[in-house]
């Protein structure tokens, strides 16, 4: 979920907390796509909100500005924690945690904010809480609402009073709305009004509640450990906990957890999936299990592809670390070319270092990624990275390898090129930043001033995600409108702020 | 205002942060009963925030718990900040100051919560901001709605979604809700719903605005400094930034202050007003004036009632520090007994300190208040303390007194027994903790052991207040249902509780 | 004890922590000499750390700055902590406190630097520890050493190396490089080294030590409680504990308390005694007893001497609160003018607020103290303050005091002009900056724009101490070198520094 | 640098603030060996602690503990900070950089203390500072002195007060009473009293000085950057600041840099060089470069040496990362058996996670690493550490393998068996604790119950690290103590308290 950008509202409660943000802007990730939310729930587990907390820490890679767990214990009734920065440094205090009694609980992190929006406050930390007139319930959604601004200005007329400037906070809104009976109810009835890329995470106090869009732009999975059930969006995380891994979450289903056990419904009209494709190239752990297949190993087979569409003459095959290195093996095993780690990340990085003065700016600092100057001396180098967004970080890279001796320097990108904003829960640039979206392959080529830079077809991506006759043109198996600019569900907030979609072909 | 004790709905959101209530329980004032709020407000100075911050800080004896302010400038729109304990540690940083510009600003000082009710949250703490589709509002409330539970059921049950336990929330979601148009006219429809005791400072991105109930039980004051005007609890919130005094805002008066001036509005039925007696006798600081009368000078005339009324052969008049002080010094200038400073108050205190070891318990430790020993041996001392509320505090003086040495102990109290709890605004313990709801003044001073023991008269207390012919049974001049059970308006929540008021006589 | 102010060595180490000093300089107290330490120690109760830090917390008046407490239990060793900021704010968390466990532990408070010199480092706290052969022994000390800038010259070319920039660290590397056996003895022997004025509390693994300086110019008593001992600077630091007091320790005494008792040695040549007087009209408690007298007691008795060596005729006495107070009692008392507060002090300052913009200060805020208005209108007032150091706070009372109304203000001050700056242990200003040493009393009164201005006489502060006539002009029997330039002990690195005492009469 | 261990001494001064050590207990961490300390120095840049802070961030695995910087200017003299936690999370903020100005600074990284040792304090973090006679002195410390009980006893006799528990701080204290008169010439009378390890960075207020032992166990390193000089434990810390590697500090090397440029010195007996041979196995970063070679390229081929040595049919090579990487693409080239990521490690964590309850602990949670599962499932896995230390960890991953369905477990380590501790400035376990100090390569096999575990020979070490003919018996060219037992320098502390050293053989 997003902010709101452009919301012609007067401007909303500012943080309440003097939070660093510049601090947050992480320069050599700054240029990828940042997926916006991972969500979790437990139920049936004495201390869920433990378990919540383990699992959110196995999703911190979907978002890591804040993280919030609500819970509920019969007695003690509702609590809730949000905090600003990692779950490993907020939700492991046993003084905290002693606060989040009882059997269910669910959480949520969120992304870091970067750029142009506002700064978060902590109200806009999920998991967002209402108290109705047959009980409170909470929400933890992953995805966009992008008819999130029509929303919330219907709702505000109708007297709904906002906390937040997040789209999410529309759902619990219009709950609280509903002419519904129950909970779950009520909430089909929000979704129906909803429009975009949801995967939620919802509780009562008694139900832990799961729905995935139409769509199934986002993942949701079902896990099961000792007497209790697990909501996660990826499997990493119910490994964390010791779970299996039961099944998916269906596109457009819904299921209601209770001492019962799982009741599953379908609430909304029947489309055709199209799973995000960009959580195979980037959002996903390497280690989760999507569709049945293995993270890693679609990404390994990504490069092998790679390797046969695009193939050149060189000494070593280096990965961009941390997200380059299973296509960058795959890339090395096809190609039969020596993989090697020529660029070695500080594992102590994380959040940016302030460069502190103009001077060391200038000395072209460093502090993330370091040159393995010995091993590329002299050396043709292929650089496998998993995406271009902006291209910077490209830049960056190609200066240090050339400045480290290199012969020659040939990019290889594990995904198509990204030429259009998503709209669907990912903090993407406005389009006129994306290096493809005003460059055909030669142009970026020559702009990042390498030898040669290859992207991976949509076709071949399609096949490594385990299409083997790729891309159906009609129809796609997937959504991946950020590099085909074909766009599942109209953003009609983006749309009515002037953006214009691609025309059907 | 208060926290709703015996809401039936389910528990809501619990503090965010780790902030420890233990430690500021205040045993020496733990004994009284506590104003609620300060309220505030500044329209037309350059960083109005700042002379907020310095108006809530003259204001800090209403409230210690917290305090929030809110700001509007053309520009940045609406910011807020919102934190838990004094002013002057919160409000004086010029790096949060920097962060609530421009010309039009409120603020509110919260209690500090003693004994049964739950712990505050930041969500609880005022003012309350809600956005309404004509623009932003926020409201600071000193009062208690006495309808509160029957209009948040309400509300909750039309879809509005409460964000803290507090009644004053009521307010915004009724402005919120509003069939009217401007904000002003939505606080007039709003606050007719209201039962109970109000003073509220409210503002919109223009207008400052200030009213007070029908019977004017809180008070509420209108100064001018420069080109700027202010609302303020008393007026020593107003000699602190050199405002001054124009006027009491009067029982029932809704003003408007915008760059037009100040207009005048009467939207309520009007009443006979009934002014709180005991912002007289010890809510207010000894340097406010109310009604034109000094507060100190009221108190130190009820001592002088207090020593015609129940003279008494002894050496020293001391007083309890620091409240009972004004009444002692009248009642040593009438009865000629010399005044002393037999208690000395630790001015370090403010918070009390953890006592850490059952040990040092049972040493007897003194934190807050220490005896001049030499000067107390051998005395017969009269004691003047402004009221008793449980009683606790007035033995432990008692003890501390007779152990110094102290040949005969005296209570002269300067308010009548406070024997019924008050629900327009104060901390009042429940009516069976009070000494005087169950015991006579001789049941009392034999409880305390004490060699006598006298409350001024209601018709003393009267007189002092500048009514010469005392009170008037069938028509009071003032509210004192603490006093007498008298209640102005029926608490419909305590009443549907199962609380019993007076039978009228 | 002092920095070293213009030690001609390179800057020491800088302070470890943020802390903003500023925000400590506090507006009204600005004006007065300060008290730079308080010194607490117990032996022989469980937990003997939370005993000194309830002492400490009463002797808070002598040093606001930061605390420190050292123990010892013969498991854990020596534990120690050091904070800024106040007693009860630090060492009042359980979590903190039981890291500090034993029988024997000692504590010191420290002053709060004003002006000029640079900000002290968590270093500089005391007390001082050092491992010798024979074990580890702590030090608290209160007072001034005048020749430790030539002292830490030798340690330092003899090796020692300096941990703060505190005169105080001399004694223990003295201590360190003593050729005796025993801890007691190499103590000795350390302070037969320093010149200037000391009370130390110390302590080794099984013994509490106490020194007062020959002259005992600062305080130093003993007391009882249980089966424990305790040493203080003030008598009120008993109360608080439930100790007993048993007496003061003697000019030039050293005891040495351990499971055995109280040994007493007098290890320095004797001398005259020359308490320090300024104890009596400001530094010490209210409730402190000094030899016998109450320190409340014998601040009424100089308003009584004021009132009959400087009487005026005039509707009120006012006193500035709360250093005034006593002897404005006196003062009415004796004239027969009755007593009124006219001046309220906020009881929620403690640490001024910042000032934050030119606007707000050019108003005339008033933080700290406010006029009660009421009262003052239209009257001939006299104002009662214990001492004038720079005279701007007078200055400004007098002005708050004339807008408001009165009459005519006449200053009457109960203590002789302050002419000449401290070294033994008192933070004073530049001699320059003192009123009382570039004017008369005449042409401070003219200064100040009041309509008179009187202090009370030596002979007359002589008599309200006791000393029934007066002054021993050749044998003074305390220490008034503030008042009148005798110094009973060369200041030797200030002399060394260019500063010139009086020549004797 | 070690705190002592068994120092008889009375225990020393416990931390001054409340820092959770629990919490930095790494599980998967907690059986490597530790380097102890890394250190930097600059002169000649402006703003040089920013470099400095810089350097450690890149020096960071070296010790994740605390950090501390000093630094000089002309006219603001000596400054320092020390923190505890990382580099980017301390040394980032402007308001702290701010106040560690000029242009010659220095700094150090500690280790994370383990297991059984105390606390340290932020007194124990260097650089140390000490006021001579001709001025102060910083010096920070890489390694251990083998004599530092006997010396700090020596020390304290003679009247020294330590401040630390470290044994850094005797240089320091042996400089103080050294009769030489510049600074260079009393720190090397200080170093030719010390024995053991030490690679030293000091500083006066005009030169920056570097020395290294005469066996030159520890590394140092010399940079030049625009007109400055760099002294660095490691290549990568010029790299990040883009500085350029001019050489290595010799073994038994003194360099004093001044504006007159550098000046070298051998002060010490001169000896053959012994390395620290584990600098090449673990501790140093793989993008740094030593005697000309590449880290990462001698890592990996000790992974083609132990190929050759041990081979074994199976499908994957698997790395425990990060520490095995580079050796598991060396073993899969040279074996040609594919590479894969069978690991993952979780990028967010850094510290542990406090488990919170027995429940969470049994199920197995997967802080750090997580299994990929779908790759491994019914492979025969080979899987390549770095070490085995205490083989706990090596343990719990053969668990996660099989659990995950592999069908055979090949341990390979990239060193041979750990068998001796470190008291070089190395945080060993006890030898007892080594699993290879009382175990055969067969038993710990079974121990490991994996189905075959293979360590890489010390001639096949030797030959990784470039010495083609293998070690030299008699003359070894490296420090390898930890695995042969032969002490190049007799650990004479050690020694004292009853630690057997091998028999020379």
């Amino acid at each position: 979920m997003t902010g709101i950008r452009s919301c012609p509202l007067s401007k909303h409660m500012p943080p309440a907390h003097p939070f660093d943000f510049d601090a947050m802007a992480d320069d050599a990730d700054a240029d990828k796509l940042k997926e916006e939310c991972g969500i979790f729930g437990v139920i049936g587990l004495t201390d869920a909100a433990n378990f919540v907390a383990l699992g959110l820490h196995a999703l911190q890679h979907r978002g890591q500005e804040a993280g919030g767990i609500v819970c509920h214990a019969p007695e003690q009734g509702f609590n809730s924690a949000r905090r600003f920065g990692y779950v490993r440094d907020n939700f492991t205090k046993q003084s905290l945690m002693e606060t989040l009694p009882g059997p269910l609980s669910i959480g949520h992190v969120r992304y870091s904010t970067a750029g142009s929006k506002g700064p978060t406050q902590i109200r806009d930390v999920q998991p967002f809480f209402g108290e109705f007139a047959m009980g409170g319930a909470a929400i933890a959604h992953n995805g966009n609402i992008t008819n999130a601004n029509a929303l919330r200005r219907e709702l505000i007329e109708r007297g709904s009073i906002f906390q937040s400037s997040s789209d999410s906070e529309c759902i619990i809104h219009l709950m609280a709305r509903s002419l519904q009976r129950t909970i779950p109810e009520r909430m089909e009835d929000a979704l129906r009004r909803v429009e975009g890329a949801f995967s939620v995470v919802a509780m009562t106090r008694s139900k832990l509640i799961g729905v995935r869009d139409p769509l199934g732009v986002r993942p949701l999975v079902l896990g099961q450990v000792g007497d209790g059930w697990v909501l996660s969006s990826e499997t990493c995380a119910l490994d964390i906990i010791g779970a299996k891994f039961v099944r998916e979450v269906a596109p457009g289903e819904m299921v209601v957890i209770s001492e019962q056990g799982v009741e599953s419904q379908f609430p909304f009209r029947p489309q055709k999936p199209r799973f995000c494709i960009f959580e195979h190239v980037y959002f996903s752990r390497p280690d989760s299990i999507i569709g049945g297949r293995s993270v890693y190993e679609t990404r390994r087979q990504i490069g092998v592809e790679l390797a046969r569409e695009a193939p050149v003459d060189a000494d070593i095959v280096c990965p961009v670390p941390d997200s380059g290195t299973p296509a960058a093996i795959g890339y090395s095993q096809e190609s039969g070319i020596p993989y090697a780690m020529g660029i070695i990340r500080n594992q102590y990085m994380g959040r940016t270092f302030i460069e502190p003065t103009e001077q060391i700016r200038n000395m072209g600092v460093r502090l993330k990624l370091n040159v393995n100057r010995a091993l590329i001396q002299g050396k043709r180098v292929i650089l496998v990275d998993d995406s271009v967004v902006r291209g910077t970080t490209s830049r960056k890279i190609k200066e240090m390898i050339l400045d480290a001796g290199a012969a020659e320097v040939h990019f290889r990108i594990a995904s198509p090129p990204t030429a259009w904003p998503c709209f669907y829960g990912v903090d993407t640039p406005q389009r006129e930043k994306l290096l493809a979206a005003t460059m055909s392959e030669d142009e970026m080529r020559d702009h990042l001033q390498v030898d040669s830079l290859r992207f991976v077809s949509l076709d071949g991506l399609y096949r490594a995600v385990g299409e083997a006759s790729g891309r159906k043109a009609d129809c796609p198996q997937y959504c991946d409108a950020c590099f085909s600019g074909e766009y599942p569900v109209a953003p009609s907030d983006m749309i009515e702020q002037g953006f214009e979609i691609k025309a059907a072909e």
